[in-house]
């Protein structure tokens, strides 16, 4: 299996920032992240304050990033990581279908992640998962049920309801919802995650649904559930000046390690975090 | 006297981010710098790791600076800053000819200054000044001898001359000299500064100077020679992650707070740095 020297999660300028100056100093990169790179960005109606552009806007800008990152032949793996293990020597990237390695880690996932559900954390590998068709064998002719923030967890519910024996969608957007007959939709707030060992219910607002697997399929999850074992400091992944996190070789950058949630921050620390794990992996070959 | 709310001392990119950003946020803002903005930047032949700029070169870059400060009305004041005293409530701001008064600093100085003289420090106010033209009237019909580091330095050599018995010019650039008729040109390494309780002599490699003033004009002087008492740490000013100098209302940001010495990353500092002063000025208004 090929063993990139970075992997870097997250596509906005934090992300981009990075893979432009690993990239430079001829690293083998892969960057994982979006097609419109940041929803925040281009949202955006107008940015005075990224020095050398005034008054542009957010889409406009992300043409100035896709434009910079095109005549440096980066392109964007469009895959959403579910996990990374840091196996000691390296990382193992978990995404859907395939597991990636990576000597070095720059975490740029940004800070619009949606909070946990109550029992979340506690249940986690104990009936609670982020990947659906990772997991999917182990529910054959079982209930599960599917929480989904976006469209493209409709796919993934249709693919476990196959297998399982009754499949509950609860979404958290409205959509004409394409699903496969015989899964029942359920509108509804997830309030509460119980069980003994194991996930026996949800407890939504107005009912509770007894199921054996529970997929929770969001845009992005929090740094600490992303990277098991990283250290987080008031909501926010701890980093020093040099962007080193508590894990040797994962470094972070951006809107997740703090405030202010500002591009050009974002820029100067991807830059920043990119360096060091640059250094992290030279030292490493001897 | 009016006093700002921020003053920004460096043209850089970091200097140039903090004044966009501190104006944003309605400061009143002073931005003392160059007008080619950073003799480094402009140098630059190819700038490939600026995000959103691919292969641009440093003048080109400064221009498009130089757009984004002019559509937001910020000028910047062509002075050199000799010192900066924390008087408590707000910072003295010393120049050539006038004292500015704010009630924060941003420190973005950039990295190439010259090292101080031996004796430089110890000696500093004891004879040794980095303003001739302020210091001048203590020096009628004494010798005075003017270390230049650039061809402004003439000027103040020659307004110092009119009034000193005795002066040796020191050129440390390559010029056509235009100095006044009297003054003589020493073609020397100034080595070490000696006296007992104020300048004596100022040693040079194969020479030696018998004077009552030393000035020493550098295109910067270091940063805690430039605002005294500020803490450094391994040649660059200490600093927090929200830019945070040892003084209270005294921020840094860019190259002399530490490497790498990249233009993004001083532009991303020069953000945190201002709104960090926006923060403290904004918590001292009751």
């Amino acid at each position: 299996m090929q063993r990139y020297d970075i992997a870097i999660i997250g596509s906005g300028p934090a992300g981009l920032s990075a893979a432009i100056n690993a990239k430079i100093r001829n690293k083998n990169i892969i960057i994982f992240g979006y097609e419109d790179f940041s929803s925040k960005l281009i949202k955006a109606p107008k940015i005075n304050n990224y020095l050398g552009f005034h008054g542009i806007s957010g889409l406009e800008l992300k043409e100035k990033f896709k434009e910079h990152i095109e005549a440096m032949n980066i392109e964007i793996t469009y895959e959403r990581v579910n996990n990374i293990y840091a196996m000691g020597e390296y990382f193992s990237i978990m995404v859907n279908e395939t597991i990636y390695e990576a000597k070095s880690v720059v975490v740029a996932t940004g800070i619009e992640y949606t909070k946990p559900l109550k029992g979340e954390e506690e249940f986690l590998g104990k009936g609670v998962g982020y990947c659906a068709t990772c997991d999917a064998p182990l529910y054959r002719n079982k209930i599960v049920t599917v929480i989904g923030y976006n469209k493209e967890a409709e796919e993934e519910a249709n693919y476990v309801s196959e297998l399982a024996s009754k499949l509950y969608y609860i979404p958290m957007y409205k959509s004409n919802y394409e699903l496969r007959d015989g899964i029942e939709i359920v509108q509804d707030k997830p309030m509460d995650i119980i069980g003994k060992d194991r996930v026996e219910k949800l407890i939504l607002s107005s009912r509770q649904l007894e199921t054996d697997g529970l997929f929770i399929l969001k845009d992005s999850i929090s740094p600490a559930q992303l990277v098991p074992g990283l250290l987080m400091e008031e909501g926010h992944i701890k980093v020093d000046r040099t962007m080193k996190t508590n894990i040797e070789g994962c470094f972070a950058a951006g809107d997740c390690i703090g405030r202010p949630y500002q591009y050009i921050k974002a820029s100067g620390e991807g830059l920043i975090a990119a360096l060091s794990a640059v250094s992290y992996v030279d030292s490493k070959r001897i």
